[in-house]
């Protein structure tokens, strides 16, 4: 059995516990360790969610299995159809440069058959272009602001709206923003009441989390398998 | 008009647009400023909910106003009744000094009529405490999870429930994990999927993030006062 | 020559220079080194301005020069009739605690003919506080914000106003918001355009800023003098 | 309506409110997205500036609108003629390697009808280099003061100097003062009174800071048109 | 003499002393560097060990020594025949991003007779998969847990198992967990008793730790030699 | 059943598991929680260890339970008679400072029947009190080294010795020693192999990874029991 | 023998090998352990210099050594006359907060023949104080400048006087600069040539590395002994 | 005039005042600007130095000014003949990686007259490697100690030695020892008395404070000029 088979220990109970897939971390995988997974997850047949994988090694993987559809702004990787969406929330973010965390939120919530609505650009140095998407905003059961810098908007979001907010800090800025440190700090400092905070860049962890609390809401009628 | 009065600006409209009441964060304030804070509460038929007061503040404060109701272990004054209880959730702690901050939670989450079992010393140290109680645990609709030293109580729970787990990092520890730090950077870097996280002993935070998550689920019916 | 005499070197020529009298940085000087202090402002006709000055050390100077003024929310030292204002500017908070550096930089303003007005407590948690303020906020020729937690309302003032805006952190907050690092970080990251800082809890620094500005302003015509 | 257009939302009334043109953030949007954004603001007929643009996305931009003009050491884009000075400030560097964060500031400036003045390479190492230009800064409104390394020039200048300096530290240094935190901490922890700072590498911050400034000084007679 | 052979000055006498070679660190070593250093271990008769020699380095050495074998996961490189192994341990990993380090941790290992099973992605996320494990774990003298982004699992091992645990915290995460740091306070701050800590990526650190014990557990009747 | 019992979940099974007694952390437990965990520890008939308990509360708790033993420097209790040793090891510290922490590591090892030698003040920087002791230290099957300021005691010490050598940072120090965060990372930084290290003032963990070794040496014959 | 007797291992070597005489730090010693220690230097004849103690426990060792001298600005004791002085340095402070520092290294020099010169309170936010000087200062053969805050102190010096130039950074000041490390950094990333630097507030330290210097100067013809 | 002309401001004057020529620190500047320097350096018939060039850079260079002469393991540009060494001190190195720092400081040395006798690789994992050394090491007047990892060579060295020993923190290390932060603060922390510290990196810094030493021995006799 060659390394990649014997070392790879993939979660495949983790759908029937937690009601989500097991996402394959990419980064810090080589091509042959993620056509492993990918083709265990094909014998389980359950959905494939790869994150944080590069264009190149996503055109070597499509070459050895073509099945593959690669997500280019999410940097993710899925194979076959998506489950038809059962649920929608709102993805806010602070500028055009946070869309690559959104898009992997978005990816991920697709996987779970959840819809997910770009509300794009709308940071706090022009308050008026979220002022005038709060009517809108508070229609979703659930709210995602993504915003790098000094990730303000999350604050202003949850001092506005009353649903879950969950916010997640982009690693968009330079000199002390640089690395998403202090738009990390700010969400979890933040004067508004109940923000809950993710890690940096994590659009996947975010989207479980709006799917735990998605899941929780219908969980007592009858419970939507992904 | 007396400083306190012209400098105390209570956001009154909260309630109206989160369902919150204000939370007075009384560590900063004087016990003159709490008074006038108190009153105001009292005056729009509010119910009012101070934290951080620490036993001498409070025994000032209800010298003079009779009416407040002091909880000494989660630091905090109430006054008048509060609501009768319309949803529970669980507080799961991972050693027994995180309780101040596992009774801030629950007393806020009082004030909105949502009752916090307590589930306490279950730390992974001894990881037969929580796998014992895993069923009792799956029946609740949200875990908060308080966590000092490394915090991997919160990673390990969000990796066996399926429930919305928000982590509360306390601060409790020495040397590295002196003031809650390496407890919230762990909870952080979860490697368990859907995991939020608010800031260090904030009990009063995770408390009204699962409140928004409570209210959301019975949002489309009929929404509950508090 | 005692000691505190031979040790002490005051900047007599900051006020020709710059247009600022030398402020006496009490923290770390003894009752013994501020008297000295006093006496040679007082010997050279100058107006005295000593900060962070505690209750107690304020007492005992007080009853060796009973000519200082002590204010106690400022914890400064002042000798002398302050100069009639011959400017105004406003001094907006987050918070009612962060009155203290509100008040250092309101006293450190006096002492050079500047009134500041205070907008207290209209922190974005709820927003709706500051929008209603913003005409009137409108008509000063500059701003100083002081926030602590993460301190996005000078965010939010600095993208909605056009006048120079100083922020001031301020070191009200816990966990990853002691200190006030937080909000500094968040004020320097922060998105909106030509935003400026200084030090944690630097109420007179921000004082002195703005007077650099207000006096350039007039410096034309015929510079005011102090 | 392609992505870029959709997820671009300009703040074009910034220019109504503040004064100033919105910038356009270059370092983390693609090709596609600057195009959409010079368009949009060419529509609007109001003045373009993109910061953190490097030579191979300028070129490629060029390409397609070759309207647009590149200043290299300043790493920024332009379109369309820049305005008639109505203003000057001087911009100080403590060596020839800050002069790219000097650059920006120039540009930005230059946008808004302001003409920066470079006094170079006049760190305190070789303190007579800056001795020797004091009568010559004493004659402009405001000081711009960039430096890397430990920072300390901007509180000699504003030790000697009586007008608004804003501080820029700059990212040049290695070891402790890599990244340039070393020169912003010096600089907001300076002993010199009324310096205030903006975020590393900032040029355009401390434009925009300036500007704000300068705009206070002739609002009241007739407020000046970018 | 050139300066590659005055410059170094190998620990010969370690093996004597401490019972272990000296593993020549390659990552800041120039290829004439190593090749100086690989000679003498020969001409001393003493196994050679280089850790953190890229391919391209290899490649270029095993031109000029070709009795050199190059490890590629482990990134090490050994010559001659390793000894025939004396005694065992197991090697725990949370994910297969791990692998490289616990590889460098094999090598150094067999390097001195010591032969490592790995147990391979066994991370808390899925904590069934370590459960599952435990009995055969509970066979080995000695466990090395590698473990990155919380680092959670090294905690979970010691909490269950009485042998010396040995946690390597390994530089796999992002955001928060980027570098490593989190998994090594997490680690350190463990509340699981008597877990020991090596630093970030250190396998061959944690090899040497576990042939300290392994040593001394033979030492009363007869020492191995390596 | 009061809160105490209620919330208080010892790890009684600690001792079958892991050959250890569950040592009560006091530094953050009230004297009623200690009071419960001394009671059931009792009934459990095993033996009772809690650290980090200062002189008053030792005091409060001798007067309810007059059968518990105060080891002042160690700040820890004990209750009955500790076992009769069955193993030594060598507890070696850098300063007359760093003695507390060794006095804790020398009650935890004594209640497990380990009896520890002090080498005290022995630091590097009078090395020949260290090169006197050598041979003496060569005789025992484990080290733990106790050091504070840069901590240079542990690399000295396993570049010279070939035992399992346990580091434990101290607190000690001022400036960027303040805390002990030096002391730990040039442990952990270590040139010296196989060094491996505790948190700061951690002398029950670095007791206990002794305890687990030395578990390990005698584990195949006949288990000793504590 | 007591505790205190047989954990005390003085390096009385110390003045033979480098010239100077072991300092006790006090700081972390009890009364009885500084006790033992000034008995033995007497026993040996050596001069006894104790520094970081205050001043309750200058007095309880007084009461017991009547021949130990306090110094309080310094905190330190020393015993028996101080020797006659062979050579002078020039100590130079920012402010006159930075004086207990000062006195700790005035101390310490004086144990071993070398007399300090203060020049006290010429900080750069007013440099002529500093200007005034300079003559003056260049009589010296060494320069040790103490300043907090953000040290530029140190630089100013180094880039205008040829000598050497021992930097020790204070820990006065707040926000950023609390704790002295702002000073440290600026002092380490100084753009003046051959700025040397030790830890925060270590004025010891500073006098000690000015006295291998000093005595480095006078070793070729007799050297003095202390 | 071009840019680079303008924008240049050498310290020429630096050697008059400190006995030094100014260095041109090469990271940061263009070939452009370092042509321009050069030249000035020859027109002022002062010896040049440039630090931080690597190969490219240097190649460049030296195709326009065929007279630089490149210390490639340096990273150092030279032009002209070097002094006559007037006096020595020795370089020691902890590891053959941090060789290139010391490269600096030789040349750096070398440009005015002192000569470096290197002694590498003598690292305390291998103290013996030092000892044998000792006698030879007490023959020079200076010593400069360059370590990376956990740098504790500088502590024993100025523990075992009485010349001034200046050290340098070397960027060689891994996990916590990346960057040379570690080696910093362990040599700040030291407990050896009178170790000054310089920079990361700096081995032209240590170089200018070992002069300003040696300066200082000779000054009083007749000035060794350049």
């Amino acid at each position: 059995m060659p390394l990649e088979e014997k070392t790879l220990n993939l979660d495949l109970d983790r759908r029937r516990r937690l009601g989500m897939v097991e996402a394959v971390w990419g980064a810090n995988k080589t091509v042959a360790q993620i056509l492993v997974a990918a083709k265990r997850f094909a014998a389980a047949q359950q959905p494939l969610l790869v994150t944080r994988v590069d264009t190149a090694k996503a055109k070597a993987l499509q070459q050895q299995l073509p099945d593959l559809h690669y997500h280019p702004q999410a940097q993710c990787l899925t194979m076959g159809p998506l489950p038809t969406p059962w649920q929608r929330l709102a993805l806010v973010t602070g500028g055009s440069s946070d869309l690559s965390v959104a898009a992997e939120a978005t990816v991920a919530l697709a996987c779970h058959g959840v819809e997910a609505e770009l509300i794009a650009d709308v940071g706090v140095a022009g308050l008026h272009r979220l002022m005038d998407r709060l009517d809108h905003l508070a229609q979703f059961p659930v709210l995602i602001v993504c915003a790098g810098m000094e990730g303000s908007l999350a604050t202003v979001v949850a001092g506005l709206l009353p649903q879950p907010v969950i916010a997640v800090p982009v690693s968009v800025g330079y000199g002390v923003s640089a690395g998403g440190h202090v738009a990390l700090q700010g969400m979890l400092a933040s004067c508004a009441p109940g923000l809950s905070v993710v890690n940096i860049d994590n659009g996947y962890g975010a989207a479980m989390a709006a799917l735990r609390i998605l899941h929780m809401e219908t969980s007592r009628s009858s419970k939507k398998t992904i």
